[in-house]
């Protein structure tokens, strides 16, 4: 039978999703060990997509096969006392033989959390990342805009990936700002590799006045990266959630 | 001159506030090292108030004498630059020469901050602590206004604990529930050693149906400490701020 899971984890100390040789520690290395030692298979943990050093994740998907009499809803407190704190299976459930956590995911939804400020808050530096000086909130959220439907995201990715096509549709950008905080909500139907931290280290860019709003237009235009803002730090992304 | 500070720390890799023999890293020790490597001054710095190993501060205030001729603004962030990250002096301002950040303190409140559910939750770990089974909110609540006022709290201090007095008088207890998260806010002239930690610890065991809601009023009149719940660990504590 096949077993969907919805899978949280602080990316901090882990290598990201990807499973890795020599030992580095990834979240689907430790999925695949902890199916191992309860069901004595050597599964293959698909999950949605992969997901960076350091970014979290509150709601990933993935799927695996199983021949263990295990009831479906019980994999996860059965996987969750064999893995490590900061990677947490929440759900479990069987799904039909077809279904396919990479191939179907119909929408993602990621969160990327800033905060404006010219001192360091400690308590706010593992979930989101500092900005310096002023920005303006309501040009960003002008900007935003921009991004949302069908574009050529060719330059909103880190060089050296190789994909099909660079085309993705962001269905929603939500900009909210709360004190000093700022939280972009983006949904898409799939994202390329770095997509979302270069796409809010250009808006913030941008509500800074270190590059003008037409940047991001020619940018979806000519595709030339160096117009853009830096690629944001990978501890301010979380991955919500996945939709099929 | 005296200058007042106010310091904001994550408290996950620090042995707590007072400084420490043998090279352990204390927040006092820290700030202390700090002043003399900017002015060459070794300074005490006099904190409102311990805070354990582990425990967080948003709003900690502490003071200082220092003959330097460094703006009294200025040394906020001349400070930070020799901070390490995680342990971080949000303003610093002239104070009056008599001006004592733990004599002169008036009102302390804190945060514990506690989630319900049979799962950990990886992105909650960090700053609140998971509490298993059903808790029953309306109860934590009734049961919270019994600490209000001034009572002995002689059994809700770690033992060991050398303190003239164990009345204290609590100002506010409010407790906020937003879907599993639970917050417990408490302000109070003045805390006892570990005395947030198992005030919360009874107040969850009493919702969890643990220990009898009669516990807690045969706690204050007879101060025995086996009636309680346990000790809460550190990482869900934040002291909020500091009011003269």
């Amino acid at each position: 039978m096949r077993i969907k899971l919805i899978v949280s984890y602080d990316g901090e100390n882990f290598s990201g999703w990807q499973r890795q040789k020599n030992g580095i520690v990834s979240i689907q290395g430790l999925l695949e060990e902890a199916v191992y030692k309860l069901t004595g298979e050597n599964v293959s943990v698909v999950g949605s997509g992969r997901t960076d050093a350091g970014v979290h994740a509150l709601g990933q998907v993935a799927h695996f096969d199983t021949n263990s009499k295990i009831p479906p809803q019980k994999f996860c407190l059965a996987l969750n006392t064999l893995l490590p704190s900061g990677v947490k299976v929440l759900k479990s459930q069987k799904v039909k033989d077809d279904f396919n956590a990479r191939r179907d995911a119909k929408l993602k939804t990621y969160k990327y959390s800033v905060y404006v400020s010219n001192i360091e808050k400690p308590l706010k530096e593992k979930y989101s990342v500092r900005v310096f000086g002023k920005v303006d909130y309501e040009k960003i959220k002008a900007n935003a805009k921009k991004f949302v439907g069908e574009h050529d995201f060719k330059c909103f990715c880190a060089s050296g990936s190789e994909v099909k096509t660079t085309v993705r549709t962001i269905t929603e950008l939500k900009v909210v700002k709360r004190g000093e905080d700022l939280t972009f909500l983006v949904t898409g139907t799939g994202f390329l590799y770095n997509m979302v931290r270069i796409l809010v280290g250009t808006l913030i860019a941008v509500g800074r006045g270190d590059i003008k709003e037409e940047n991001i237009d020619k940018m979806l235009k000519t595709g030339k990266r160096s117009l853009g803002g830096e690629t944001l730090p990978a501890k301010g992304l979380c991955l919500m959630n996945v939709k099929y």
